[in-house]
């Protein structure tokens, strides 16, 4: 990192006060913390490991390669590059499995909502007919039944095989990327199968070999992105309704102490929409003034709250965002919360001390939540959805009880301002509707390209956010606008990059665009799970160019990325074709080759490749450069 | 080890005289081997990693911990016992994964044999139609049509989720342990669902409870027998016959230099059956005879090999089985294999050098396979099926005028007899199909009880095989009679464990039971993916002494476990309420905890416990120990 970068970071672990001021009391009260812990494995880290050179898979392990002055194989015979990439596709395969858990989880919930058996409703019907049409599901037929076949459609696209064509795929592909798919065997199949294929590709002793084991984690992206995520995406707006912009509170400074606060934290939002539903009923907020509160607030919390956020107006029930993962032990800190309701990650492991100290009820939602010190633990089932935040409510107003004047509260005084709920439809919405609109400012270099943003937020490469947010600043310095999701968005939108006033931040074409549109240069697309929703509005603007993806001046970007369903979005925008900036360095540099592989080689496959660096600065130069190249090349100046 | 057995290992690396005498040629040949990499691996092997200790998931790791002098959390917040056993149950899924994708394969090609389309015929009419009885599928309609619907039922019961109740499941678990698992919410759904689920599970910042990490392990355990295993292992039968005892040749002294050898390897025999049926054929005799060969042998390799041995007669074209999957680098130092055909594990991935020295032809006939130097590769469809086997027989011919009298063959002299092809049926069969009869000779003593025997092969423990059949001796010595699938059951085979002269080294009640029936005191019951298989006898006998799994005087071990099946096939056993020996021991010794609940506290829960060792005459005692108790529990001295 340059100079003025570093002086700021010096003495500082995230990028928000916020948070510093609360690891100060979490320090003071005794506990742990993500960022002490980081402090204590700095020590200890295995270099083996870092480089992607360790495995434990089997009892012929463990092994390390050393090919300097010890072993370049281990047992069985693997190589450095092919061991290194099968750790990374386990890690792929972890995300997928994931994001397809979250996927079944939403077309269960759909289906049962179209049967009638749930609290939910079918929200956005436009949307519904709308992806009905796309997939060949007649709409001339009852809107509940059309959900039914929708869910049904959706969960049988996960599970096809090489023996059945995908629809999903085929509808939402960019035109020009199936038949270089086809021709690199890429063309995916249902998440599920190959999600089994990739596992039963990792055992030990099946594939060795890291040219094919590549190949498979990139058909693994595309068919996470195309078989389960827009899928799953669509639904949430069916349900929820379309994202649409608004204006939102962010940061830790929504806490209110003297409320019944739950927070819903996960990637999920069945229960926390359920709950939200349920605590603006009059019933419900006098059963906490009962217990001597002002009333029940709901929080949202990382990318369940987002999830909400995006949707649902802040009011004087649900209080806005607390920030990303990174957050969620400061945020306990605060003293200010009843139940921590969990369905998928991040959800630590030691929370526990922080429920203990701080009186917090553990909740978790969702059967593959298994959070120490989780006292009430519901497995999800979409009828039950009223019965389980119900429960949520009543434990909430009891942990209240128990949390209120005895606890003493903290919060920070920071809170901010961000305009959330973009999508596909709301950008075509600000620009009439036409993407020749788009087009032009592209053209004339207003806007010079977009960044899509996705990610999570890590110590790895700095204080929480500092990458996030510096290389965003840099990036639309150069007039190029952002499109972010996941933790890295919330990290940005409480940082401020995500409302009007940065707009100033901005070059000159783009700070035009932003007003003349009256959108922030930063557009918050959601969460981590929106990274397919992003790419269909590239998609969009590829197939209106008749263009191919490689050839727009676009690029993504990972700058913080922690767990095993960005390494999945990351791979997906290398198939994809995008030039895909990732930081920290995965841990593959002990193998050469695979190293080729993807930051040089495999342009000349998918046009897409990987770009490593963890300085914001000279990253925004790079990205600036491959867009200026693409423009170049499509005749722009 | 006590004394006796240490001393017969000095020097040595394997059990067997074949593979010790091919050593010595890959040494002089300047090749490194699974046993060489060894050996430069040990000087290297990471503590922390032995112990279950160390995490490299995400970019908050790599994390390690040393409760005693270091930190004992990995920087999300996790402990030891969680970490241990998350590493563990990704193990888990691995083996879940790929069988369930074993799984696939099968019923793949029984619908799509049923449809007519492919070059297997129905061979076991009886067996399909007792699957259907079973399972509720209607025997009135044509042979063909009920396969389609068995095979479109099986691959649905892999799909289920806990919204729908598993057929497979209910079917086919002894009776008693339902309510067990159904109290201890291990029971199941299907095994795809239940590896979603759990993979979710394992994400950073999700689970992080060993208690619920291992209760997700059990439960997938149940799930990967139940609704993949013994559904793939009758669909095998109904494919290519019930295993039926007859005796067969092994050991690599089955190889002739002089003829076109074609090795099937792996564990899916649909390639290997084809290609058998094919080469039985004068055409494709002829056309090696015109190449200047003998002939063509059709070779089996580790489990696809035992799949094809026990249920085919050795004859003139298909001449046996030449071990485990540690003798496949010896195998093709023999310089006699013209095509190594690979579809699943064990297909070493440094045996391109082998390939090269020796002129083999390296072949995959799956997607998953990924051996580096595999010149010839083709995914599998079963209406390929026929165009696949002939397309190996084809480049193993050609193989031959590059390999015969160019390469040096040397083919050590051993070759064994052993008796394979034992299954329930056969066993039935052997005592009148009367299950009393099996009772009487338990109540009376002459066989104190039954162990199964599955596994692979390590040096772990000691020389390749030391363990499997130094363990299986003790035990026979001691009247219990042995159930061997999977590698190690390859070298009980080879060892010569598996033949009539075996009976001899049984103890005197054992002895009798074996020559009255005339079988040897090891009965060769398959493969690995037979576990299911051995359990349904298992089951069958507690069914009919209307007793618990948990009751009865038998015990489990798997003596050299190695790779990721074996690990979910354990913890199946410790589900199913069975002693489970493991050795080596699991990567889970820094987790106390973890380590009390399988080895103790489970055994209060589901009735089954891990039970460690690795001196084969210590956990001989201990099984005795065991059967014992449970004799004198069931009222039998």
């Amino acid at each position: 990192m340059p100079e003025t970068v570093l002086e700021k970071t010096e003495g500082r672990v995230s990028y928000h006060d916020s948070v510093e001021e609360m690891l100060v009391r979490i320090r003071d009260d005794g506990l742990s913390s993500v960022f002490s812990r980081w402090d204590e494995q700095e020590k200890i880290r295995c270099k083996f490991c870092l480089q992607g050179l360790s495995c434990q898979l089997c009892t012929n392990g463990p092994c390390r390669l050393n090919g300097q002055k010890g072993p370049d194989k281990g047992v069985c015979g693997i190589g450095p590059d092919a061991m290194a990439m099968r750790n990374l596709l386990m890690r792929n395969i972890m995300g997928a499995a994931t994001y397809a858990h979250h996927a079944y989880e939403a077309f269960r919930t759909l289906k049962e909502t179209g049967m009638g058996n749930t609290v939910f409703q079918i929200k956005d019907v436009d949307k519904l007919k709308w992806m009905c049409e796309k997939t060949g599901i007649g709409t001339s037929q009852d809107v509940n039944q059309m959900a039914v076949h929708l869910a049904d459609f959706l969960d049988r696209e996960m599970k096809l095989g090489p023996d059945e064509e995908s629809i999903m795929v085929e509808v939402f592909s960019p035109k020009k990327r199936k038949k270089i798919w086809e021709d690199l065997h890429i063309y995916p199949s249902g998440v599920e199968h190959e999600v089994q294929n990739s596992i039963a590709s990792c055992l030990t002793n099946v594939d060795g070999d890291y040219v094919s084991l590549a190949t498979k984690a990139l058909r693994l992206g595309l068919s996470t992105i195309y078989t389960a995520q827009i899928g799953l995406e669509m639904t949430q707006d069916i349900l929820f309704g379309t994202p649409m912009p608004h204006e939102v509170d962010v940061d830790l400074g929504i806490m209110d102490p003297d409320y019944v606060n739950i927070a819903f934290n996960g990637h999920q939002p069945w229960i926390g929409v359920a709950a939200l539903q349920m605590a603006k009923k009059q019933e419900f907020q006098d059963l906490a003034k009962q217990a001597g509160a002002k009333g029940i607030h709901i929080v949202g919390s990382i990318e369940t709250g987002q999830e909400m956020l995006q949707r649902f107006e802040v009011d004087d029930v649900f209080v806005g965002l607390m920030g990303n993962w990174l957050a969620i032990e400061p945020f306990l800190a605060t003293g200010t919360v009843d139940a921590f309701v969990m369905e998928e990650n991040c959800s630590p492991p030691a929370i526990d001390q922080y429920a203990e100290k701080y009186q917090v009820a553990l909740v978790s939602v969702s059967t593959i939540i298994g959070v120490p010190g989780t006292e009430h633990k519901m497995p999800y089932y979409p009828r039950k959805a009223e019965e389980m935040a119900e429960k949520c409510i009543r434990i909430a107003i009891d942990n209240f009880k128990k949390r209120h004047k005895q606890i003493k509260p903290m919060v920070p005084r920071y809170k901010q301002k961000a305009i959330a709920g973009f999508s596909t439809e709301a950008v075509l919405g600000a620009i009439g509707n036409d993407l020749n609109n788009l087009v032009d400012v592209i053209a004339k270099g207003q806007i010079k390209g977009i960044v899509a943003l996705a990610n999570c937020s890590t110590l790895r490469n700095g204080p929480q956010d500092w990458n996030t947010v510096n290389l965003t600043k840099e990036l639309i310095k150069k007039d190029i606008l952002v499109v972010a999701g996941g933790c890295g968005n919330h990290g940005l939108e409480v940082a401020g990059m995500c409302n009007l006033d940065a707009i100033d931040q901005a070059g000159e074409g783009l700070q035009g665009v932003c007003r003349a549109l009256g959108i922030p240069p930063v557009l918050s697309f959601g969460t981590c799970t929106d990274t397919g929703r992003i790419s269909m509005l590239v998609t969009a603007l590829a197939d209106h160019l008749d263009a191919d993806i490689a050839d727009l001046p676009i690029a993504v970007t990972a700058p913080e990325w922690m767990e095993q369903k960005a390494t999945i979005d990351g791979l997906f925008a290398v198939a994809y074709g995008a030039y895909t900036h990732l930081s920290p360095t995965p841990f593959i540099t002990g193998a050469p080759e695979l190293v080729k592989l993807f930051t040089e080689d495999v342009e000349g496959l998918t046009g897409g490749k990987v770009a490593l660096g963890d300085d914001p600065v000279q990253v925004a130069r790079d990205i600036e450069d491959h867009i200026m190249k693409k423009r170049k090349k499509m005749g722009l100046s």
